[in-house]
């Protein structure tokens, strides 16, 4: 069993994290670690892991993490992650990041959309951990930067179609809808329930710092600079986001055509699940899980493609596709401890 | 004191006209009728209602509605309208349609997205009810045709834009999310609490009967023919729309700019609020009210403009904006009976 | 028009006090208070009052209020309400108090329940702020305490038991839910969307701060001392009080005999409801609105009556019943700036 | 592998049932019916099993199902079941049987409740699927009827005070509340969003058909007749129930001596989590699991305990505990495909 460490371990992410590793069959989580709940219980804070776990949550220690596990995932505001990250490395342990800090190859683009980067010599080295699209890289890395939410249900939606060179990438325009547990578990007015529940908004417009990150993806795929326009919008339920991705076709395509594109880029694909022509995704039916759910339209009228992406933003948005970046480093099988089915209702 | 008819009493418009009648100073509700509920008094359909109103359902027919009310609102699903409207206006009573049957002007066109008319005659004659575009036209009507909760916002959200030729309408992209009244007050298993709640969806993509009623008052605005994609989808609140609208714009504007535009266009206008820069609207807003909220952002990176608007589909989405299209008709304060603050939280 | 201040303005108590006070024919709001956002327009706030108010918020200052307004409701937390409430009362202003300040007449209950009191003198003065139990009382007061949420819908529930000596209180059991509006605005981890939406959750079981409140109405409706087990329970909505109580009957009654008996107890009440015999209220019915809805039950087998009263928590629950109190203590109708019907779905 | 069935697979349990015996290490689902979806894929219906399973749905004839499958879990309404399961078990298939047709021992009381009876006969040999109380006859039993939801909550809930005499039974009253997927998933205007969500509502007062399937095991458990008041509400959440059970005490014991009680009661038992003193479930903390959470209140005031018990009810409630009975059936290990910790948030 390998000791593993989750680090950030009282944010939404970290008890998913945990709750995913403790239904993993080659790891041991050694050490939890929160800075508010330092020295309490981790299931006083989280009481759903009564009975399952029993770790007095520790303060962030690189020294004092990197002893007690082997592998580590670092579960941190961006700023935060890069502060222990590099001793961690240093002492030996493969680290999958699931901040921001080791996201974009340039420092200029993090400086100018996050702030100062204290970390940049491991930028070159940091791989970034979307297993569909960076499978083998991921495979041979020290330092995994996991996706954010958004990027990652924006690349899958359009990697069938960049890769094939289907769409006028100058025409993309990105419509998002996340979960509420994606502005994490820290006490903010904006986040209360009565502010979220009944309402909706779309906030970030033009704005929000996963654009960069999108567009350094789907540059990747086109083979060419791409911009876009992205606007993230505050879903009143827990978990998921959806994506409706628009382009311009190149030529038409029917519905069936790019379906059948679809289905056939991911073949094989653990856990990219393509709907049936006819049928689209709803963020109900990935709950809980690690799936990735797509549907595609074109639209004869006006000659666009319409693709619509859902993931459970703290399984494929965070923690799973941690795990399973996980997996790919340690040699586990890819989808270990992330077989469960979404749960519906 | 009018005396005013809701037809379609039991279905969530229904009871909405019956929320606002009630407190409108210059008429009462003389009549109310239901298919399903005839015989049964409203307020046990709706024990919201109770202590405030105290009428049995009538069944659905004309000479009975016309003998009893001067003013009617028809709030009947499609092609059920066209077979009382007729008869209505025969008898001389004024009526706002709050179905679909009415609002295309043409026949071949309504046929196309929905089925047969067999009430075209009327179609030269009824008028859009959208005061805000179509304010004179609709105090002189006998038949007013009201506009549909998605082409609401969507019209609201871009008249400043095409009438001002500031964008290009062959790049307009619709993103619409609708809060589940829209989707009726029928008994379906789409419609369950546990199949929407926590739920996210994209529906009737590239084919929403919306589509063509979006396109007709566009086009009215640009002065030529405009083609949109339109995608909605379903929110997990009980009222509210909000559409994401992107458009190229035809020359660089910030978003000051574009904010004092807006408010330039919209001065004057009762139920239309602009959003100052950096500020956006959120359903729960307006949540009960007859308002439309507007906010406008300029993208220098990619020279698009993105409008958000947010409504209550009950309200300035049907019932609302019906009560306000009766007030023109009937020569009241445009505003009468619609003066409620939003509901927030 | 009589000038009024709203104290406390950027809570949930103080939006539904400012929304509610809009639409009131007598008054006009001349000074909005608030310590976290002393300076910014309240409709920076609360973006749903855009176009209907433009104050800047004021500090919390009793001089500066008592010069701006003849009227006060005091929207503060308990202690807070008792440092401004002596001052204004000297300055010759009425006072509508939300707190729990003067809601306890025994300043040791208080201390025991909440700290230490430091305006103790005032509490003979008071008057408890339930108008359907004290509306002469309240017509002469100069200092009224609105009644807490909980006891509202729990006096108005037994209150027809009680007086007429139906039941045994001895065995009276209290089971509330709330929505979670009645946490406050303040950012707790414990309301963040994600902690409360899909959960429910009992708290301050045998411990909570509406008990002594509850047992003080209740001894004067039985004439002697009243006991009872309270128990709140959080429930995922933003507005509404559902409290479910037992007791045994002191003889047997029929749901029809005890239904005919609260509605003679509270017949010509503006704000109370009684459903039919095989009606139940739900808080979906009365939100928004200023009604309490009560549905009862007799039980043949087990000999007890059930009774189950829905209010909106921040209008016949706070703001709403803080208003009543205002047009009895300052001689308007009883219902003015009350009549909105609940807003349904 | 054990092939088994899911008899009445597109509604809430059944597709709870297929997602938790995918997961099942010892069975395969050969068979799945449906009623109203015969002949469609079963991933049609629940897209969020896509990719897990490709069955399509049979017609409900028992004489196919015992073809296919060796174990059978009937998840069918009441009357349905007793329509099948005589042929099921007489073909020397073993049944777990989810509806209300083989739970009450007394034929008098199901027609009492239900209606009538025409599998009478077998209601001596089916055994109670409480695991916690009825293990050993479970374990031997052809056919075994899964409790209700309620009855599931109510009775871990009171064991450890009943079967040690600490309460007099004849105060017992128990407030629940339940997630509307325990409404089922027929199309039903009291189900839908609209009508369920932001409301909360108490229903079958007095007259609940789980009464006497509650009373039946209190009785057990106590030794001697007992009779309860339970009153239901309606949750706007999925899934989830809670309990708030009240009762004196024959003798004043404090929180911690009664946590203590109920921990030793519950030692070594798989599912069954005491909070410690001070802390109380919420639903939120057992969803999707097949956990019962308990925390219990002692109240010197008023000297009654209160107990809250919380369990996913489409798992603890039925779909988990149907696979728990299962377990113990074919002599699988208890929590064999039981494992998955609860889904927070």
């Amino acid at each position: 069993m390998v000791k593993v460490a989750v680090v950030g371990a009282s944010g939404y992410t970290g008890v998913e994290l945990i709750r995913l590793l403790l239904s993993h069959p080659g790891v041991v989580i050694t050490c939890v670690t929160s800075r508010q709940n330092a020295g309490e219980n981790i299931t006083a804070v989280f009481p759903s892991l009564l009975g399952r776990i029993a770790l007095a949550c520790d303060p962030v220690d690189p020294a004092l993490i990197a002893a007690k596990a082997d592998f580590v995932f670092t579960a941190l505001p961006h700023q935060s992650a890069m502060e222990v990250v590099p001793e961690l490395l240093a002492a030996g342990r493969k680290v999958v990041d699931l901040s921001a800090d080791y996201r974009l190859r340039e420092v200029s683009v993090y400086e100018a959309w996050y702030s100062r980067h204290t970390s940049a010599d491991l930028l070159a080295e940091a791989v970034y951990g979307l297993p569909e699209l960076y499978r083998s890289q991921i495979a041979g890395a020290r330092l995994v930067a996991n996706p954010g939410c958004y990027p990652t249900s924006v690349a899958l939606a359009l990697a069938p179609l960049l890769r094939a060179g289907l769409i006028d990438p100058g025409t993309l325009i990105i419509d998002s809808k996340s979960g509420t547990s994606g502005a994490g578990r820290s006490a903010k007015v904006d986040s209360l329930f009565c502010e979220v529940n009944e309402g909706f908004k779309a906030y970030g417009v033009a704005s929000h710092r996963h654009t960069p990150e999108i567009e350094q993806t789907l540059t990747d795929l086109a083979g060419a600079k791409v911009v876009v326009n992205f606007t993230p919008h505050l879903l009143p339920v827990n978990r998921g986001i959806l994506s409706t991705c628009y382009a311009s076709l190149k030529t038409e395509m029917t519905t069936q055509e790019l379906v059948t594109a679809f289905q056939q880029h991911y073949s094989g694909e653990p856990f990219v699940r393509v709907n049936p022509a006819g049928s689209l995704p709803n963020v109900a039916f990935v709950r809980g899980s690690n799936y990735c759910d797509l549907g595609v339209v074109g639209d004869p009228r006006t000659g666009r493609v319409i693709v619509v992406s859902t993931i459970d933003n703290l399984v494929k948005g965070a923690a799973g596709q941690a795990v399973q970046n996980m997996n790919l480093m340690l040699g586990f099988e890819e989808s270990a401890g992330l077989t469960a089915l979404p749960v519906f209702p």
